[in-house]
């Protein structure tokens, strides 16, 4: 049973490889009457797009979605979402030389060995290419959560040893896309900016986190046992490349509290029960409880490095590697738009999934 | 749509609240011819179950696994396995005076706002006494993975401060159960249970980590894009209760590592192909690469705490709680068989799920 | 991937063999809230219960339903409800000269053939025992859907060559629980009765089909294009043990008839739409109209016989079987309300569905 | 919780409306190493197109299916396979005028009442055009299965009052394509056609009977207690679009039976078990027992007719509609390719799931 289905009842199907004629996702189970803005959808595709910047990868991509179906007079029908992103600049020749060679820390020895072939042109499916599909997908999830008032806004909160001081409460997060790195605070994104190009001159590649908040998310989402709100977000973050782990409020920082600080304290504000602190990063029980969520996901370099490594090839000789393709010396700046595309996926889901939680909303029908 | 299945083809149902008759789990998918060891399940049980130290809880429980369906003559048949724990230890009472309270960081909040009902007795469903079931399915789907000689062996690696100073592969894991803690170094071991009493009688909880390391795994495991192996790994980690935080291999560390220093170099040991690091914790591409896969697992501070605490009740009043029932100062001993039995219920669904990814594996039907 | 769950959202997964410990159904998906009437539930096991008249297998089971979970005073609490029947009148012994040998028409072959392995006792799972948990899971969805005010009424409509030839408008469903067979016509009831006795005494088995009628469903349920609603209760039917064949409203009838009859032309009556003639059974393009829903369901006659028959043990030899343990003559009798419990768990399931296709219903959240 | 995704390891979403840009499927989880031969899936379009003879709609479409990722130098990757086709003749200033009536028998009136919004052009998804993605789809299916060596043969055995007197076994299925109403029997098709013509000269329509005949399927496949074989199969006709009734081997025929006759006795045929009769339709407790599958699928008379009829409009209001829009008078013929897609579908899909019954294939692994 393969794995390219996202979400239970909002629920995408992506496809599509580096180098094939195009990539694209279906989505079933967006409710009839979302209003549909395609310039919106395409903003969030610029976010994304290879390109837009200097300490990005250089393929070039204009990464038109193209809505084929489930879209009339402008809102949603109720029927599966075709959207459709031609590849355009797919140099398949830059691949030649490493055809039967797998390279380290890429996927292309774990594709041969589960399905005994593989795409190996721009590393096929494995490419994070296949993410423009994920955030054409999140940007129709954003325009529903739209209907609801909840937004959900991820950053850069580090990039190798330079991290932000400040937590997400204290920081001005207008000014993400101000800077090319996407880091909130302007003079850590300087120096951000300039260890990524440091790093890219030398060849080399670093990592480095994204953090993401979600405002307006009612109380009620997410599915106990198994589908705990923040286990489903930690699911999703660990699905885009690149991503090694997930924290959700406290995350590892709570380990060495002690729970007499670490616990929430309920208040009363004006009638609406909020909590003290938020260590919960907005989720309880696995069930969200009407505060900010905030989590963060950790992304390794990229493999793709400018200097020659050993290898093997599919007869298991040595070989040498050399990555010519273009690529990101730093995924996170790319990572933000994915974040959030995938965050809203989560949310957008569980949204639908709360429906049928109790007689009440049933009997709505 | 409710979230307490869990797998897509070695699936499992939970089911049980803490004070109610009975917990249990549904096992669908268990291929028919695996031998089960009624012993092995039990002393699974065992590890997990509440009053086996000064340590943990002294909620008095057996835990008797009573197996109603899906075996026969000593090997599965590949129909439903029923599993029955009966709670024998439930003293509803100690939960009457909090009926109609918000425990702080507890789930009763949530639950109220999700179903407008809730079942307040030891914390209902939120209950980490649901994990029983885990287990009593994760003994099971061991059984089968010891049929392809897959091990998975989970330990503590962290309470509050204090740190396990080795890697995994410096440790002697067999020394994991010498000890209350369930940590492989003794001497940490020692401090750690220390710290643990410390903080019990202040009344107070702690967090901790618990890191586990899988043994035997074949190349091939996990499904792209979506279902990447430590994608679902970590959704099982952070599904189970006071889970915070995962990461898979470097995992957060990876952030400030160099691409050229992180990427797992390929190498052939006597035909068998070889990764010189393992950084990638065992999974590129979101598949297993047949090295070790490791990963680890942050638990916040316990949220029953013996001090009064403010809260609101159920009708927005201010009121006061304090911790009555028993419970654990730190969950990171116990759940170390609960991270096991959630890491062989991955291993074992995508083991099937493997099983289709190639025509070859489908001629032999 | 194994097939013992049944549904979407009002999901259940049924286990247990026909002589193991016990069977029963987990319920997950059942909004919080529903009213649980335990005698209600009772009832309905009552009416599939065996031994409960002469015409019937005189197997002796009192069939009491056990809920162990996610019911907490009277109500259902939006977590998973788990259902447990006993068995008490498990005569193993009556099996054993079958143990190695494959009764015609019955499953003994096929499971053999795909599990390497069976509970060759009393037919194991493939025993119409199971039924008895979808009657108990199917209750409590007849209780939820009554705080809709949507019934379900099925009775028998023909049994060998004995046909009801009234349609289902014309007939006095409310008769169909004062005669054994469960005709609602009692001459016709009587003359079944004599066919299914004299059947039984010459050691045989027959025939018959159920018909089944909806009352006060809403228009909306049903999802195109795979899931429509017809379509699911196709499945529902022809899941249960002996059932050979399912129609829609006209269903094979319809094929004779020219479209300017078949049609249902649709009229206003003070405010609401209906249909002059329903063709249709309460359902168009897979979606229902809001008219009455109807269908039928062929079953085969029972596979085991009081007769000789030849046949094959494992190793391919020749034998003789005779059939010895407790059987129905004719299934049709207590088939009536196991077709009205896989009727009930569908339309659950679909009215839980249907709450999350149009933005409307998510706005209400 | 939507309904475009039909199976559970074999898996396609499919998306399009009948008058949108285009129509298409996503398959997920074809394994790799099928070997593709695109003139194959054409042909298998060509079947299903209309335009083809004089007996079916005059619409039309070349239905060029354009294959957008998934196979690379001719094989399946084991990545998601998506297939694009094109509208061409989608005039959707054919259905301004019903824009805002309900069709009898159509789905406008549902699909309105569900979704509060509907693409009213062509029948919008409701069209029998999204079956085209099916057929598609289906025939990968088909090329998967052809590896396996198991044939799929669907034919006309009914239109009207005219059906086949002969049973399968006696039929030569090589002539089903020898003429446009795909009956295999030559003096019957064109008794057949010659009552097609007629009624579409009347301006009206007519019903039909498609039943199909699946060969060299090993015993194994199907999966108790809910994903019968025969109900998968019964749901995947029912889902066809005006299909209002289905049949397994005997059938509504069975219910006359007594069980004596009806049961399929077991024979050791050189080695190879076998039954002498074969009511069952190869399917025994849901599993197939190595046998012909067969079944039949009743359809309705399509609900578009050249004559003017009552209806209601959005508003209630009563008007008149008269089909302008080209249709089938009936749709059997075309119905032929679709029925053999699906059934496609649903056998790949359980040969895959069986793959993971037993412990001896997973140990291949």
């Amino acid at each position: 049973m393969a794995g390219n289905t996202f979400g239970q009842v909002f629920r995408i199907t992506t496809f599509g490889e580096s180098h094939g004629l195009a990539i694209g996702a279906v989505i079933d189970g967006c409710p009839a009457g979302v209003a549909i803005d395609e310039n919106y959808i395409q903003r969030e595709m610029d976010r994304r797009r290879p390109g837009q910047s200097s300490i990005v990868t250089q393929r070039k991509e204009s990464d038109q979605v193209e809505i084929l179906s489930g879209v009339f007079e402008g809102k949603t029908t109720g029927m599966p979402i075709a959207l459709l992103i031609k590849n355009e600049d797919a140099r398949s020749k830059d691949y030649g030389h490493i055809a039967d060679k797998f390279r380290p820390s890429h996927a292309d020895y774990t594709y041969y060995s589960k399905y005994g072939i593989r795409d190996y042109r721009g590393g096929g499916r494995s490419s994070a290419r296949e993410t423009a599909a994920r955030v054409a997908a999140g940007a129709i999830a954003k325009l529903l959560l739209k209907h609801l008032n909840i937004e959900i806004q991820a950053f850069v909160s580090r990039v190798g040893e330079l991290a932000l001081a400040k937590n997400y409460q204290e920081l001005d997060l207008s000014q993400v896309e101000t800077n090319d790195v996407r880091c909130p605070d302007t003079a850590t994104a300087e120096q951000m900016e300039a260890l990524i190009k440091q790093v890219r001159k030398a060849g080399d590649t670093i990592g480095g986190v994204v953090s993401c908040v979600i405002k307006g998310c009612p109380a009620g989402l997410g599915e106990p046992v198994f589908d705990k709100l923040h286990a489903d977000l930690g699911k999703a973050m660990l699905s885009i490349n690149a991503c090694k782990g997930f924290e959700i409020g406290s995350g590892f920082g709570s380990v060495a509290m002690r729970g007499s600080v670490h616990n929430d304290v309920f208040e009363n504000l004006e009638g609406k029960i909020t909590t003290r602190t938020n260590n919960s990063g907005g989720i309880q029980g696995g069930i969200s409880n009407g505060m900010d969520i905030y989590f963060s996901a950790a992304f390794k370099p990229v493999a793709t490095i400018v200097q020659a490594q050993d290898s093997l090839n599919e007869a298991g000789e040595k070989v040498t590697v050399e990555g010519k393709g273009r690529h990101d010396p730093c995924v996170v700046p790319r990572a933000v738009p994915i974040v959030e595309a995938m965050a809203a996926l989560v949310l957008a889901d569980h949204l639908l999934r709360q429906n049928t939680a109790n007689l009440h909303s049933i009997m709505n029908l």
